[in-house]
């Protein structure tokens, strides 16, 4: 059973030069994907490209057709370098509109500020048309929706802001049972065990992740599927038959104390 | 001017559950866009995939059509969920076989742990068909190289050691000149001036980041471009005429200082 046979697929688009030059880390696709499993979403992928329309357009069409959601990151600011919404209006064939309500809000935020509300701030009011808004509670200019691709702006405090009001309205799925057992063994060591339990659990996948701190080493067994139940019975044969093999193994807790310590 | 058209094109290719579920954060890309920039190959993009062998086949192909080189991280090791090398050779349509040099290499690290060299860990000599060697200093199991691809670990630090030993063969670039103006400034009040001066300077780009820290806010200009006279220049008109706008800006200087102060 693959998990996004039942819950909605997502896909990530990071738009920025500053992010592919290694001027500036991103940030936002560690945080989205978080939030996504919190939720039951499974990211698919992530994709972080140039400032460049026809790339973008190519991109937002490609994701927006094989995933449930698309949310991107960057590029919806004042500036010329600033070219995501002419490009996703290309990528769903419709114009770019003066939002009246995006406008509204944009003229009474920098009302309260010493900023003018020039042309160049007035173009964070243009808005795919049929596109509905996301709410900015930081810094007023909007995101917005349109099809099923959700455009966020690349600052990650504003990005963050405005996913939390958007989260309860996205489609949920069954949130994913994630255990992990830590073993005090190489990951060469168990290999056997973990594609073994793997093999007899149902719907339940295995990662293993290597973890090496002064004084010791050892590996992070990651046992994830949808079933409460069989997710369980898989880690505690991983911890078993670690444990058989000779070495240590616990499972982490939700609260990161180890089981039966 | 395209700074593509005349330096190598570059993609990396993360390939890994563990960072789409959010449970691990990726450092690979951030890191290995620095050192790109450094040398002057050009990042065109990055994707982050799942642990799926068609998945990892499609993108492969892809990115290594569509770009002078292409670095994968992550799932070489030796458990069952490391099916990169697989996917490879497959994307490649050659043969996965051991070998002899990395098995020597492996044999010969082994010997010096307490660690058995077993079946799982014999894997790690496993390499398609008619690729070449990278050299891992720190634990001994190597990335390769086929046709315009680059296979490194997802574990950075062992990435890093990895490449730091390959760059020096890697096909260099001009290295862009980038030049930073710090603008006391919102990003909107200047959007003008940033496009008209980028609009006069033939194949310079300009970006702009805003900041806010406690106490004030402002833009970060970034002004890039392969020509270091150009490019100077035009960073040097953006600072005059944020200047005569009204607002402070000064060039950072390479060693972070600020120009004229």
């Amino acid at each position: 059973m693959q998990s996004h046979d039942i819950n909605p697929t997502a896909a990530i688009l990071v738009i920025g030069d500053e992010i592919l030059s290694g001027r500036t880390k991103d940030k936002n696709i560690g945080w989205l994907a978080e939030q996504f499993s919190a939720q039951g979403i499974k990211l698919m992928e992530a994709r972080i490209i140039a400032d460049k329309k026809n790339i973008i357009v190519e991109n937002v069409q490609a994701l927006s057709k094989n995933y449930d959601l698309v949310f991107t990151s960057g590029g919806i600011g004042p500036t010329h370098d600033d070219i995501t919404t002419d490009a996703i209006a290309a990528a769903f064939e419709v114009k770019v509109i003066c939002h009246p309500e995006a406008e509204r809000r944009l003229i009474a935020h920098y009302a309260n500020t010493n900023l003018e509300f020039n042309a160049a701030r007035k173009k964070m009011a243009d808005i795919p048309d049929t596109a509905s808004l996301i709410d900015n509670p930081l810094s007023a200019a909007p995101g917005y929706i349109i099809g099923n691709v959700h455009v966020l702006p690349g600052v990650p405090k504003i990005l963050q802001a405005m996913f939390e009001g958007l989260k309860s309205k996205l489609p949920g799925g069954i949130v994913m049972t994630r255990i992990t057992v830590r073993c005090s063994t190489g990951e060469g060591n168990i290999a056997m065990i973990l594609a073994d339990v793997e093999a007899h659990h149902d719907g339940v996948s295995i990662g293993s992740y290597p973890y090496m701190k002064p004084g010791h080493f050892g590996t992070a067994v990651v046992v994830s599927g949808l079933d409460f139940e069989i997710t369980t019975m898989a880690a505690k044969m991983v911890e078993a038959d670690v444990r058989a093999f000779g070495a240590d193994a616990f499972i982490v807790n939700a609260d990161g104390t180890l089981s039966g310590q």
